[in-house]
């Protein structure tokens, strides 16, 4: 069978950016959040080496923002994430998992705090729109929430900073990691913020004029010429080097936040106000029996992951594979697996049952070595 | 540029009956509820003659259903669509339409009432279970909402009835339209409505064993060898004919439910307490000022529409085409169009604004002549 191809229809979104990635030439997509995302420009290998040396601009417009604004924006960014979002400053981005009563995922969305009433829920693949819209209804919060339109570009690569900096001015090398700061564009304010899903570094811009966003793309392009810029998109061989998780693959509705790794960004110490923080403290007190993991499996170059391979020790299944790819400058499969506890340390060999039959695999570091250049 | 293709990852889940469409053979997929729904089997055109004159086998895995079950299930049921759920009997399966405290929609299921605590939400594409499991949560209503693993497999056109009868009995020769019977199939009792989007007729099974959905699915293709059987898909020439709207294509959350043409399902004179009734009491006493239209657009074949075209009537513009395709039975594009009240009648004449340069266009009856054959 010839791989499908995908109907393109009002529902999966066009963005400001398509008919420019298009003219370009684009290999293969997928659907995200109801949208369009690149997933190969030329091919997935070729995606990665030039992502590796030179700089790419991808339209990411699929991270969806949902935007919380109003007198009670705070109260219910607060019960949307276990973070603490109590001094959360003004020109911050963060990781805050949204959980259900159980603690089981919604959405690992970054949050930004655009202003003191407004945030910003810039989401992965599920309507955080509809579970934030249904809560504030239930609640009467007086409370906005709604998807603006607003489309995130990226720039992603070792030149990244060089081209931004050609385009907004200096001051995009003081943004640190995880920030952002409003810089001017032709005569238009953008929220220019340093970060980015690769391991390569970038920045992200968040366009909320379709308009303007094509102007900026093409002056994106022109600033790039000189370090052989080009359209990407995220690429599977990169972020699964980088242990970078997509929601919908590799952690799912079924995972709590502390399953998904996320243990770090949920703040069950403080006295704040989050659905299904209590679920999570009762989980970490009972032990956490499950988390996500690298793996590297041996052999040659197994196909893509649709759905999940059984992995197998003491005559057992302790995990399933979500995500492979065929490394070729570790010349290993790198993939991302859901992991019994005791078979999670680093070092610990198990066998994936896949496509191609069983293979030896063994749990990696997160990252894998190399991954990032910096 | 070639057609990009679909990238296959767990994210965009497969189905209990994927492999047996692949290995038949598949054109052209979506994805819908973030699952895999084919769009084209062989080719539009021969999907659709093939569906008129014989029968099919869709996966529509992808039609997820929302369970709400439990002491407060009624009540919630309620709240969420502004249908009047008060005396809905087991057994019958209705247009709900879910929308907004603004009437605006969120989303146009079917509606099984499986028992008196447990109502089965059939959800066109967005996150339906967050919306209701939001409220459900914010409110502390004695209630379970989620996904349960049921996959449709419909049985579409004229000769469906005989296929199910074949295979399940001739107990379904009494199901009425819109109305389901629970019926055996080896020793597991599955749910079989006389459902599914065609004009053609046909019957949903709701499977809810993936391993029997397998042999379901075989057991259809061998009773229906005698009528040409093949695998097929929601058939966009058909639909359009049909005037079957697509929530995301041709009515999403900017509409409310009375412009969606949804009016006959809304119980706005009812003493009921359900999410957003006020505010379409308050559209309906001040008039509404556009709706949905079937209009048949001039000239030769057009593109498939990606992006509304836009609709201009007296020098301005009164509406967007949101989906269309040529009928090679009529020899007419049919399309769906969001129009301005005043336009919206069936022989209104407007001019459409093609990627082809601009066409005259006529409002016509839904359905477009012949659609159904029964």
């Amino acid at each position: 069978m010839n791989a499908p191809t995908l109907t393109l229809t009002r529902r999966v979104r066009s963005t400001p950016f398509t008919s420019r990635i298009e003219s370009f030439g684009i290999t293969s997509y997928t659907v995200y959040n109801h949208m369009l995302l690149a997933t190969q420009i030329v091919d997935v290998e070729d995606d990665y080496w030039h992502l590796r040396r030179a700089v790419q601009v991808w339209d990411v417009s699929c991270e969806r923002q949902v935007e919380i604004c109003g007198p009670d924006a705070a109260r219910l960014a607060q019960m949307l994430t276990v973070r603490d979002m109590r001094e959360f400053p003004i020109g911050r981005c963060g990781y805050a998992p949204v959980v259900d009563g159980d603690g089981h995922l919604i959405n690992d969305p970054v949050v930004t705090k655009v202003g003191d009433d407004r945030f910003w829920f810039s989401v992965s693949d599920s309507d955080v729109v509809l579970w934030a819209g249904g809560i504030a209804h239930a609640l009467g919060l007086d409370v906005r929430v709604f998807e603006p339109d607003v489309w995130p570009l990226a720039v992603q690569g070792p030149y990244a900073e060089d081209v931004i900096a050609t385009v907004f001015g200096e001051a995009v090398r003081d943004i640190r990691f995880f920030r952002f700061a409003p810089l001017p564009f032709e005569d238009h304010e953008l929220i220019v913020a340093r970060t980015g899903w690769s391991a390569q570094g970038g920045f992200e811009i968040y366009v909320d004029d379709a308009e303007l966003g094509g102007r900026l793309f093409d002056a994106v392009m022109i600033a790039g010429d000189q370090h052989d810029i080009r359209p990407g998109c995220p690429n599977l061989i990169e972020r699964l080097e980088a242990g970078l998780m997509t929601y919908g693959s590799d952690i799912t509705r079924d995972d709590t936040a502390l399953e998904a790794g996320l243990g770090r960004f949920c703040a069950l110490e403080a006295p704040i106000e989050a659905i299904g923080i209590e679920a999570l403290r009762r989980q970490k007190a009972e032990g956490v029996r499950r988390q996500i993991a690298s793996i590297a499996i041996d052999g040659d170059r197994l196909p893509i992951c649709r759905d999940p391979w059984p992995v197998i020790a003491d005559g057992r299944q302790v995990g399933s594979v979500t995500s492979a790819a065929w490394s070729p400058r570790l010349e290993i499969n790198v993939a991302l697996s859901m992991m019994a506890i005791e078979h999670a340390a680093v070092g610990s060999t198990v066998v994936v049952d896949t496509p191609d039959g069983a293979r030896r695999a063994t749990v990696s570091t997160t990252p894998f070595p190399g991954a990032s250049q910096r």
